[in-house]
């Protein structure tokens, strides 16, 4: 029984992520022991974190040359060795990329039934949930305040505006590209939007913002960690939430100027978290964000590639800046 | 009648702080109006953020060329305007480096009587309460967990390390030179000090922080800064209270690496903060560091040099590192 599988033949070494650090490679379908469940994988999500594996252990052990790609995936159950467990629920769970995997089910839970099951992947998983957690948790917006993003038009971005909008706050933004703005604009409801990409950003950004940032959700890292850094407001709130910017290629020889200066004199307050951190939340997070989608406060943005073969060309897509909300690829 | 001042007669331009920049000027004594106090300067301050405030605004004002240099005394009332305030009674006041000021009263009040006065300027005073609200408030130190400040030595730091001391941390100091390492582990109880001078600094702070670090108060920024971020433990806390390394000379072109990244993966909080954000609180915290001093829990190490027109060279001093704890100059 076959199982295809996408394998991280080398790791970049200090280059950027290519076609030729990947290999298909035609497994064998394994086989569920005791406590275990066999998932068949219906959706893998593409997300900035997959490249940062690459670089070392972070909140996860770095990844190695030779192994299955890890990620996560949205998957059936076909078969189950645990009770809590049936054949047909659904999980999301660390598959890595392939068709089938055997995993432990007692971290696993069946997710509820809902139509699309891909909203399962972005605003009800992992990016949906980051969204929220960072925004609410570690920006602690309030209505009346300026809240700016990065990667505005990713599927953390794109979920954060929109519940900062809904929160009653000014929104503006970043994002590559005058046409993703116009549609964080036109689309989304933001308030304002600014590309990272032009000569002129950080005019544009200090014209976007002329009384300065209240709150800023970082996912990017860099420049324009930089550039927002010198454009917060005194006691602003910065939600450290990735650094996509930083990933794909050697690491940075420097960070950003102003640090820790103006930490000091603006008396800021910077938060890295990882969604697994609120874990206990999620309850509470989900319902929130479920409501606000059928109440039409939030659109669900999804960017859907067909077959595990693409995986690894929507993965650098994905680091390039070319998808609009969740990436994902149907297995 | 006179009145002799320290003028900061031109601001260095991304040079070294030098007595060139100074002048000593014979003044006239001011006189007080409506509303105002005229104090005499009994003790003045010296600051590494004296510093700071020549390279642009902060919390305050920049300062400008021509002007009395700015800087915080302990200072006798000899005339008052005001009723709150007698003739006789000290006050904390910005009265720059001069022998007499002529205040607006009303924000000024009356500090306790108590010996040694100096103490007033030193833990009872703006550096006593930067350590007590940035080591307590934002580090959050808890029994048992591992603290390490920067410019140990210094006014500000010695006063952390023993309150991290007495809430039972382990506390190592970061600090110049070998002597000064020896002070802090012999005479104030530090558990172990690295000397940052040393080309085995790092390796040094790693060897005496096996485990990594919980909560890192920072008054030096720069390349002690960076060290520290990386490590850091996962949910660690940085007080980021001043950047003194990074005050006396060009602006650095360059942050600290791992900037945002370790803040994410570590999950870390980071808090910049200045003590007058605290002023509703100081009633409390001097009622501890004046039962911690009379417990003989924290030890106050004072530098006081005599004659205003040695404040120039006591402040250059200071920025390179030469005073063990709170240094003044005895006008």
């Amino acid at each position: 029984m076959s199982n295809r599988q996408i394998v991280l033949d080398r790791l970049p070494q200090g280059d950027r992520l290519a076609p030729e650090h990947f290999v298909l490679n035609a497994g064998h379908r394994p086989t569920a022991g005791e406590g275990e469940v066999l998932l068949k994988t219906r959706y893998i999500s593409l997300d900035a974190a997959n490249r940062a594996w690459m670089q070392g252990a972070t909140y996860r052990a770095a990844l190695g040359a030779g192994q299955v790609m890890a990620g996560g995936g949205l998957a059936e159950v076909v078969e189950s060795h645990v009770p809590h467990l049936k054949v047909g629920d659904l999980v999301f769970a660390d598959t890595g990329w392939q068709e089938y995997a055997a995993l432990p089910g007692k971290p696993l839970k069946a997710l509820p039934s809902l139509k699309p099951e891909t909203h399962l992947l972005s605003v009800y998983g992992v990016a949906g949930l980051t969204a929220y957690f960072g925004l609410l948790e570690c920006g602690q917006p309030k209505a009346g305040e300026t809240v700016v993003v990065s990667a505005a038009a990713g599927s953390v971005g794109s979920v954060v505006g929109q519940i900062a909008k809904l929160k009653g706050c000014r929104v503006v933004g970043i994002a590559g590209g005058a046409e993703k703005g116009q549609w964080l604009v036109d689309e989304l409801g933001f308030d304002a939007a600014v590309d990272y990409k032009s000569p002129e950003f950080k005019r544009q950004l200090r014209a976007a913002v002329p009384e300065g940032i209240d709150v800023y959700f970082d996912n990017t890292g860099g420049d324009i960690f930089e550039a927002c850094l010198f454009a917060m407001k005194n006691h602003g709130r910065i939600a450290c939430c990735g650094a996509v910017s930083q990933y794909d290629g050697a690491a940075p020889p420097h960070g950003p100027r102003g640090v820790p200066g103006l930490i000091v004199t603006k008396r800021l307050n910077l938060r890295g978290f990882v969604v697994m951190d609120f874990a206990e939340q999620n309850d509470e997070a989900l319902a929130d964000l479920q409501a606000w989608v059928a109440a039409g406060q939030i659109k669900v943005q999804e960017d859907i590639i067909d077959g595990l073969e693409n995986l690894p060309a929507a993965l650098i897509g994905l680091l390039a800046g070319e998808n609009r909300g969740k990436r994902m690829v149907r297995v």
